[in-house]
């Protein structure tokens, strides 16, 4: 086992790249091998080389982030520094592109784009990848392993490259799953996943709908039916299409999702009996806080790296409302990818989050 | 017909009590007989007696609020003034006690609260009415229609009492007894209605849950399986309790609801087929705007009197999800008690309120 | 005196535009000659022709909006619709280009951009206005009337061109110059006017200072001894340079504007005598709220056409904080432009405002 | 220097408590010795011993707060437990009544209330302190030590009793005290505070003014001429009460604040001047960052330990506009406690915050 990793981060100019910035920076195991930074890898972001990464980032904590600095990327800087794992908070596009080169360098990668989630071709469709058919692509999908550690620990571990999971759905397979894996969902009844997300989910470029005027004071449903994230749902969950719906929406907020999940059971249930698929699911999850028959708001998990999952059960048995929340930055994003870097390095899942 | 009509408000230092005020003093046949105006009719209310509207409510607009004034309640107060509308913004409780005595007293009564919207003893147990057998009780309750004027205009123009109903209920209600009433709904599958609603609706009264700690940069499900406005979904689009599952959420603004409602249809449908029935149902409301596949959004409602409905259709025309939105202090309140006025004086519905 | 006048309004597309149209709607003078609306005069708005207004604004209430369509601007439509008064809700460079097309045409304007309002090239230069020196900018300027009516409402009666105020300097002004005009005011000591503002202020395009992660959760001084609206200050208050310093902030809030303006006296003032001066120079103008020694918040005048008033003395009796609120989209601009509009055709200066 | 240190929480059920926890539980000198909790010292909270600290602040991260119960406070607790040192985020009128006692057991007080701020009699008069004239007050607050480490961290590091300043202070006197130390303020002409407070520094209690409709979607001025903190400015930056008017506002926001300073120099500066006197006054200071003509916003220091200050000179070299911002719940409070607790140790004054 390793004792640390020179690592880099693609993309530190955005949300989640600063929350990873920031997560990196205080990791226990990583305070003498501070991470390469640099922004996308665009000519904006290339041309800001030399940059404080405070100077972007303001309220990046004093001593440790002060002399960090932005650097334009090229694959000769990352050799020089002799960076083993790379993060890629990019674009999809961005990610279709450099992940391929990246696995070539030798580099492990933990991708935090939606380029390399989902395995069946149905399912990417929505992205319309230019590259879909070609035979790098193909490769690069099928080395790619699922970042859900909750779901794919052992695999993670010996993965060259690990596909984040989108933030939405790490809410919604994380409290799901459980239950499908257990076997008493009527999954043709279906399940209804009505989540709600904060606005910095919608990245940092100004567009009409991240307008505070838009999003302020309000709320509203978008991606019906359409979501990208639905695929992540289909896959990981076990379902196929008419088997769920999935409305997400947007929240006057800045950070925070919670998922409300409706599910019926085939058979009658206890409050007990789904606790304890709960707690068996999870008893090796660190990053899970299992509440019970207590429904976590978004505050319980904003500012944290924890999913926070409890339920109410009807009087029937047979319905249950699933609450699911996190820190679409976090658990949804950054301390996730985190989580993936400690377990493809054999250290503890938890290390520098707690 | 009448010209005009002589109106009280009870407990007009509420937030509902508030939009009420204003929208009577701007109401076009009420230029010339503004309403009397008392608190709740406790102890600190009536102590308020003579304190200036604007006092309470410093943003009631100027020259027509100028010289309103809180007046201790009394039922020679309001024989003296001649009232013949009394409009109760008050607790459940208050409304139980005197909603019989106006009726003795001859007045027609709008009450706003949930003291006697439900038909069905089973669906008030939650209430825990104090008074639930007394004769006084049954009678009044017989005498009551439930004041939504889509589903009830001509029983509302006769009614001596009008309970203006809940706004979650008018959100949801709104937005699914079209489709129920045309038979197109699959009820055994069940509906699920997710609302969400500003704080508003959790009244005037400081408490933890309402504190802007608890609610701002939050989201939190409450009241699931079990929230109040249930038994108004049960009885007004005419559904059993395993049909429907309702779970509000407190949203981190001042006013508005949003409820995402999840339907099955029994056979195919398409979304032409879908708008007709809204389009048939909603033909001579003119307080309902129907937005088709376009998803209305809080926003659109806030500070309006108006419920915007819209929905999206699967793929497989067999699923909906439909959003409905309103302004819980209008719609939701005030504006469909003025709404309800109209009507029971023969005016035109939306007098005063576009 | 015209019972009732044609106008029209160009940029109805933005936020002061869409308060304008509402209140233009809703007037009761122009019931049945609607304005003729049009969008900015690009190429992205023009192409916005027959568009209905609700689509753009879909909070506008019903049934009087709903037949509005957006017009691609032609100087011969407003011929053919027989425009007499023209309401430009456009920027300023537009502004300058249109306003003498407009005098020209014979046409009188509301102008609510920056363009005309100031007096002195000195002041204007922080706009660097390409046609500065022209000749027809030179006349249409001398033309130009300040558009706060509680100071200029006999030059606004007779004016051809009415440069409507800047919302922040509208705030400052109706604060300021009636202890200034009395002569209580130590001005070599200097004014601090501390001033915030909601998010409206910044207008529509979504840029990074508008998006919601950036105004959220925050506050920002932007600039500080640079804002344009200083020299309207400057002029209208009757101050030079070193004898006020302005200092807006960015608030995390959709509308309204506080201003915190502190003064010293050159003789001890007691809070009557501080309140006399405003009551009397108040006295004719019914959109100014006096509060006394109460001090106004934003919510009093949110979604109002007031501006709000307050202050409280020092027990010195030489200094004083004066408080004044208004909802910076109406009388910071759209029914401070409504108020002109009555006061040029010699209407009631409140009618459609209360 | 000791390694380590026992330490005990009182009042950590309130907002600055549940700060403080979190800070000293990840203090890298107290993994081990974790802090004994109890909430304050009256019925509610002592009737919640045994009660999961997690289970009232749910936020509070996984494993290390994961066994910490609150408990019932006697002095028998503290004493068997070994504890030396103990914070007190309680009302000022149990920390009047606690820390005399606490004194008398030998322990070493950080009080986060106003109890033993003030130094000058008149200045403490509006708290109306029931023992202000007792042997043992006077005693005790001669003992205190006025707990900002930027100007007594020598006195701090020896002190019995440690006043834990107020978060306006702390944000107005670490803008202003550099500047007046200098000598190159105009104290005659006086300055101006003009700050702004997020909605957590109005403590926990549910109250009107911290209802989420009072505060959202609003900004209010309040304690003009009269704040309590106001006493604090002047005995720390040495003013009279004629040198500085101080105008606290309510944001709405949960946390940050930010005060925008007004000061007029007694001759002219430049930038660099100004800089340099700011920079050799917190040479020493990592709890501080200076950021020049650069402005610092809320954002800055929002969830950070740090103080962040910048500002801007107007063109005559006179006048300055600076801009002060920290976490009131941290630097403001808690995380300032943590601050003082390094210093009082002789340990690194950063440890734990960065």
């Amino acid at each position: 086992m390793k004792e640390t990793v020179q690592s880099a981060v693609v993309g530190v100019t955005g949300y989640a790249g600063a929350e990873l910035a920031r997560l990196l920076l205080h990791h226990p195991r990583l305070r003498n091998t501070p991470p390469v930074f640099a922004g996308r890898i665009d000519a904006k972001d290339q041309a800001r080389g030399g940059v404080p990464l405070t100077e972007i980032h303001p309220q990046l904590a004093g001593s440790l982030a002060a002399h960090c600095k932005l650097e334009p990327f090229t694959w000769e800087l990352l050799a020089q520094r002799g960076v083993e794992v790379l993060f890629l908070a990019t674009p999809h596009e961005q990610s279709r592109e450099w992940v391929p080169e990246a696995l070539r360098h030798g580099l492990r990668v933990v991708d935090l784009s939606g380029a390399w989630r989902l395995i069946e071709a149905a399912n990417r469709a929505v992205y319309k990848f230019e590259d879909e058919n070609s035979e790098t692509a193909v490769a690069t999908q099928a080395a790619a392993v699922y970042g859900l550690p909750e779901l794919h620990r052992a695999q993670i571990a010996g993965a060259q490259l690990v596909a984040n999971p989108g933030c939405y759905a790490t809410s919604v397979i994380l409290a799901v799953r459980a239950l499908v894996a257990a076997g008493v969902v009527d999954l043709d009844h279906g399940i209804i996943a009505d989540s709600k997300s904060g606005v910095s989910g919608a990245g940092k470029t100004p567009t009409a709908k991240t307008h505070f005027m838009y999003a302020a004071d309000n709320l509203s449903a978008y991606g019906v039916f359409s979501h990208r994230h639905t695929g992540e749902l289909l896959e990981q969950i076990g379902l196929d299409n008419s088997q769920i719906v999935f409305t997400p929406h947007l929240l006057p907020i800045p950070r925070g999702i919670l998922s409300t999940i409706y599910v019926r059971f085939s058979s009658g249930q206890t409050a007990e009996s789904i606790s304890q698929i709960y707690r068996d699911f999870f008893a090796a999850s660190p990053m899970v806080r299992w509440h019970g028959t207590i429904l976590p708001q978004i505050q319980y998990s904003a500012h944290t790296n924890y999913a926070d999952i409890g339920f109410h059960l009807a009087g029937d048995g047979r319905r249950a409302v699933i609450v699911s929340c996190l820190d679409n930055l976090l658990k949804g994003a950054a301390s996730q990818a985190v989580q993936n870097l400690n377990v493809m390095l054999g250290w503890n899942e938890a290390e520098g989050l707690e």
